[in-house]
């Protein structure tokens, strides 16, 4: 029986078992974390190689030296890889430093301070500045856009991704509009990947010249499933409608390789990617080619690297499923909360009653576990219906998991009863 | 004899004279480069032992695990290290990734956005900023002024640094201008480490609240010399004169171990720091710390980087050397150019006639030799007396920059009896 169809009497005394049980919970002195999307020390050890396989005859066997300067765009054979897991041309990649964010931060601040092919002036220059936000998403991708003081409006995620009514609506009618965040494979958090008719919608859509999509791909080959659901090509479909300057894509290693030593690459037009690079010409003499040239060796190519995923979706299903397992167990019959079903990625998303997620953060924290701060999935950390949690299952071990979603569980029935009871 | 000795009558034969002997020249068909300050492989191969000094033992024995991310300052035990290179205290420095221009770059790009402490308001935000570029000076740094539309003020490098008469009377003044470029130690290209009254006079003069010193220390133990000049420190002048915000100090390992993938640091005040980082959040999660722990790994301690440091200078010593000695047996004789004496650091820098320097380089450009660009040590390429060149001798082997110098020197001297005899 569901809570909502529960008498009060019944409620009330749900309330007193769950909130004995709350403090029961509490006595036992646990410190558990789940709010970091992280890889565990299993997931980095697969990599361990990459350590070790270059030395200086992988050097020399290089096209030119990867200790010395140059190379903005990257190592050629690194480039060569990258393109291929970005799935665009040789011309269309950049391969950088390890973090995808910077590379996402940087090209947003030159579009402020210089603009962007198309562009009739700086962003920065503009009375207004606004990006649409698919929420819940990824909070550091808003705190690029609040840093910044661009206004961010709020469209919801669906299950094929965004409410694809809702950007046109907005893009078609406002030119101040310049951009729109994706994770379109397993987004964080909800773990949608974008329909066809998506990518198709926002590669064709209205929207002013020089507006962006910042398309960051950073699940790319992240699989916990063997048949991944396919995610169309949002370069191919922005060139077939027209709009080849439209889309920027990022990717990274970081969840591949090592989280803070992998490697991050952008794909764009040769327009954009030549704008970009004039002005990271000023910015640095290139990157760290020897990492690069340590991936290109440890992978070898995309059946390298999807090979190496499988072992990676070995460690990590598991963790999912105790997740997944102790909701329906503790929470899916009370009718008052609902769990993402991700089938790649790094998060679950959990959607409890209006008005409780904040109080159920609170309650974990109470009882020893850290959740993602509530609101934190949302622009300027504000859920409009304080009902979103972001779980994050890679770090922490099996039996820390469990432990932490009866936790978990049994926070957001209380939250939910004390509401309901109130 | 000078040339500004001779009659006109043998100025005209030895214009002759030399006309020959640069036709003579060009028909070798030689292709030689003096224009890059890039390590040679040799330079490069003394720190291979870096590729394989950092395996699955070292990373367990690092203060935490520098595969995944965190650490926005860097990984401890590399700031340790670090702190002592940039002779500074352990909260005052930042280890980042492999480029100190990328540092400063980011650095000056959230001044205009942003600010920094002390500012009224962002950079960007105001009607004018200036920086003082004291020349010749470094490319790469007016470059930066430039891109961003700052109006660069030249003042000149004297034998002890900047001219600080003039420097004093402008920041006095104008409290437009923010900041000034410094490489204090073996100045690019003019081989100047600054005075200790300069930097006392650049700590204590009187200049805007938010006026920032780039102390661009790139050089700091990249001795030829086993007696380097001392330079004081910046920070402690800055801190006695009661100006501790004023600098902001970036190094690197670009010319220690490998100039694509070594280790960018940056040291400043507390308060600065705070506020870097405050922005740097927005745009990275952390450095590859990886590569942190690769350095610690390899040169321990500083007495380890001054122990590598002369195994470099074993290399580079001949290089200048022979640059030196061609100087002084073809042209010095002439009186029509002086050449610096750097006693470290990664550059000559040849003063001649007024009015010839463009022409040198298109000379040498025939003969077969690529110099950098005339102008380019100044801001927008343009040296006021087209007289300065700059010469960078490490990455070309000894007979290359004997048969390189051999041109120059022919082609200073052409240029100058062209002028003398128009």
């Amino acid at each position: 029986m569901t809570y909502r169809e529960m008498s009060g009497a019944a409620l009330d005394g749900e309330l007193r078992a769950v909130r004995q049980r709350h403090q029961e919970l509490s006595t036992r002195g646990l410190s558990l974390d789940m709010t970091r999307g992280k890889p565990c020390a299993e997931q980095l050890d697969l990599a361990n190689g990459i350590l070790s396989c270059v030395g200086p005859a992988e050097i020399a066997a290089a096209s030119s030296d990867p200790r010395n300067y140059g190379g903005l765009d990257g190592l050629p054979e690194a480039k060569r890889l990258f393109a291929d897991y970005m799935g665009v041309g040789n011309d269309e990649i950049l391969v950088a430093g390890n973090s995808s964010l910077a590379l996402m931060y940087d090209s947003l601040v030159r579009a402020w301070l210089f603009g962007v092919p198309g562009s009739p002036r700086p962003w920065g220059k503009l009375d207004k500045v606004k990006f649409v936000c698919p929420s819940p998403g990824y909070d550091r991708h808003f705190a690029i856009c609040e840093s910044l003081g661009i206004e961010m409006i709020v469209v919801d995620m669906n299950g094929d991704g965004p409410d694809m009514d809702a950007v046109e609506r907005l893009t078609a009618a406002d030119d101040s509009i310049k951009g729109i965040w994706c994770v379109p494979r397993y987004s964080n958090p909800t773990g949608v990947t974008f329909s066809a008719t998506v990518v198709d919608r926002l590669s064709s859509m209205r929207a002013a010249p020089d507006f962006r999509i910042y398309w960051d791909d950073a699940y790319a080959v992240h699989h916990l499933d063997d048949d991944p659901q396919p995610l169309p090509s949002i370069v191919d479909a922005c060139k077939k409608a027209g709009n080849p300057d439209r889309p920027l894509l990022f990717g990274s290693t970081s969840k591949i390789s090592f989280a803070g030593a992998g490697v991050a690459v952008m794909a764009a037009s040769t327009a954009n990617l030549k704008d970009q690079m004039r002005h990271m010409g000023m910015q640095t003499i290139g990157p760290d080619k020897i990492n690069q040239l340590r991936h290109v060796r440890f992978f070898r190519d995309m059946a390298g690297i999807e090979a190496h995923m499988k072992k990676h979706a070995a460690i990590i299903r598991p963790k999912f499923a105790s997740v997944r397992a102790s909701f329906e167990a503790n929470v899916s019959g009370t009718g008052i909360a609902a769990l993402s079903q991700p089938r790649g990625g790094y998060f679950f998303s959990m959607d409890g009653l209006p008005g409780t997620a904040a109080r159920t953060v609170a309650l974990a924290a109470e009882a020893g576990v850290k959740l993602t701060p509530a609101g934190s999935t949302f622009p300027l950390g504000r859920d409009p219906q304080d009902r979103n949690l972001r779980l994050a299952p890679t770090l922490p071990g099996l039996p820390e998991i469990e432990q932490a979603m009866e936790i978990i569980c049994n926070s957001v029935r209380l939250a939910a009863l004390e509401k309901l009871c109130a």
